[in-house]
């Protein structure tokens, strides 16, 4: 549980009018509440109230771990054949009567659940959102917090080092997803951030692509995009390394992403904003004639989810804080050719920022 | 692309006057459209109109790929530079005028979306949700179907074989997720439905525990629950087997459990409800006076997403049909002592049903 959180959302609350608070995405009530869960298509519930106790909604089959975590506040726990809504429903009115506000979090809560419980509060006004103050608390990292940041990079480092180390000429990127994977499970690591992504030659051109049978081809880029999920906290990094000996043209691709990165890194410090260390990057690879081929935003934020705020993209005028932490990944994605994409996740410092992970952004050559 | 699929909904909007359905759930376009994808927070969007061509909006990174697929219709893509919902906006205008009614998918689609996209259209109705419509469309499988979950279901049983290989004194629960998942993965499967949850003795009593570096104990059970994503099509079955000798005690809870599995996956017909074959399971495991700690619903749909509809709960008076596929998964979870869940996922045969894993029920003793 984490009480200094809770109570700098009831401060937000006592200044926004709002009594009652329905936080309602599993990874924001693990924020607050420190019980972690993926409740699948279940409701998981947590009711925050100005002025009184706090309580958490889970289903029947999960009360019991919910009550063993570290939250002491009210487990409340309903069967399968129980409406959530309905054990909502009461479960306020007993506590907290009926609110004239309940602020909700927008970005998570489904259209049908906000209708189930809107339902039972016809005069309630739901208007508020509480996405934006979640984001926002979350923004700036407590030390403890960065240094869970910074384990979970330097598991990325390991996942690099093993993945690098399993690359061949009849290996497949599944088979090498799958070696990260079994070294970091047997070391510990429980769950990745996100699907391994190792892709090889024109493949890595697919941003979003997926590992299949393809074996690593000689003289050919391979692209690992990965992370872990560390004590709650994620990590994500790429590394795009050579299999034998890269041609002029994909030397010449790599150069130009590293300098995007690295100019783009350099540039973190507190005062610059979100928007400009986009342009940065970006002015680096469209002067070098591959703009529009750098189809993302520059980064986004990390902490307990592996992509939160704030988005590192053009336009955003958000002024960067010490303690803020994102990524830095620009890419270049030639269809049919090659894709090279380079990517720390950094935490900004007092006068600069510090990456997460450590492997070399020199183009590493494997044979 | 799945034109069936698509005239199927088109046909249902004729009837409930719907002009336009926005399809929002990842997995549900996958099921229309042939793209999968997980877009992480990015805006990835399928309308269907009722009288024209339908479109894909893709984020820009994503266009390329959707274009690949076997998706013959328009993709839009965007840049994280723009507004969605503003090209959303756009595209419905030239291509559909001003909608009456947008039928939404309200259990996917986040209020916040929501109010972006309606924001656009004031004067349009959105009160129809395809939810229920795209889930009964899913709930009767095609022949082709029920061979990829039997396809799916194969890969669980060879889970299963090389989890129950890895058990021994000095392994972990982690220890033996990394060995199932590194197999598969070598073997082509490139996801896991589900995490993949091995649990030892009493820590086998928490219905949706995380498997962590306790070493599996001597005469204790082992619980595996675990699934695949193979074509598309998810697994997911739950096994329980001894550790050297089980206790009395523990037999006698595996055979109650064991008898309701098997009594309610026989029980499985046309003609049948679904809260009938809870009621048979759950009575069985009641009558041995173990009810209270069986916190759960019987079952779950599966198909293109490991939980769907239908849900195989008490009072659910839904009819089962030739076609459905859904799983059959009693347990008993003794806090502290034991916990044992046995699970196949099955599809409604003309006369009966068929399982879709063939991994034995009876309590396997490991040595």
């Amino acid at each position: 549980m984490n009480i200094e959180k809770i109570d700098a959302l009831k401060k937000w609350m006592d200044t926004a009018n709002v009594e009652l608070a329905y936080v309602s995405n599993p990874q924001s009530i693990a924020y607050f509440t420190g019980y972690q869960s993926d409740p699948h298509e279940r409701v998981l519930a947590l009711f925050i109230a100005l002025d009184q106790d706090p309580f958490l909604l889970t289903p029947a089959l999960e009360a019991e771990a919910a009550i063993k975590s570290s939250w002491t506040y009210d487990v409340v726990g309903y069967l399968d054949t129980e409406n959530p809504w309905k054990i909502i429903a009461n479960e306020i009115n007993q506590r907290y009567g009926q609110p004239k506000q309940i602020a909700l979090e927008k970005n998570s809560l489904s259209l049908d659940r906000f209708e189930f419980l809107a339902n039972f509060f016809p005069k309630t006004n739901f208007q508020t959102d509480i996405t934006p103050t979640i984001q926002k608390m979350q923004l700036i990292k407590t030390d403890a917090e960065i240094n869970g940041l910074i384990e979970a990079g330097s598991w990325a480092d390991i996942a690099f080092e093993i993945g690098f180390s399993a690359i061949g000429s009849n290996v497949s990127e599944q088979e090498i997803v799958a070696q990260i994977e079994y070294e970091l499970k047997k070391k510990g690591v429980s769950k990745m951030s996100f699907d391994t992504m190792v892709l090889t030659g024109a493949r890595a051109a697919d941003p979003h692509g997926t590992p299949n049978s393809t074996q690593i081809q000689e003289n050919q880029l391979v692209l690992f995009d990965l992370g872990v999920v560390w004590k709650g906290y994620c990590s994500d990094a790429t590394r795009t390394v050579a299999y034998q000996t890269p041609t002029d043209f994909q030397k010449h691709i790599y150069q130009i992403v590293l300098e995007a990165q690295l100019a783009a890194q350099e540039a973190v410090k507190p005062g610059i904003t979100a928007g400009e260390l986009d342009e940065i990057a970006r002015t680096i690879i469209e002067d070098a004639g591959y703009g529009s081929y750098f189809n993302h935003r520059l980064g986004h934020g990390i902490g307990t989810s592996v992509h939160e705020y704030p988005s590192i993209v053009a336009g955003n005028d958000l002024v960067l804080e010490e303690g803020m932490c994102f990524s830095i990944e620009p890419g270049i994605y030639l269809p049919n050719q090659v894709g090279v994409r380079i990517e720390d996740c950094v935490y900004v410092t007092k006068n600069g920022s510090q990456a997460l992970t450590k492997t070399s952004k020199d183009l590493i050559i494997i044979n």
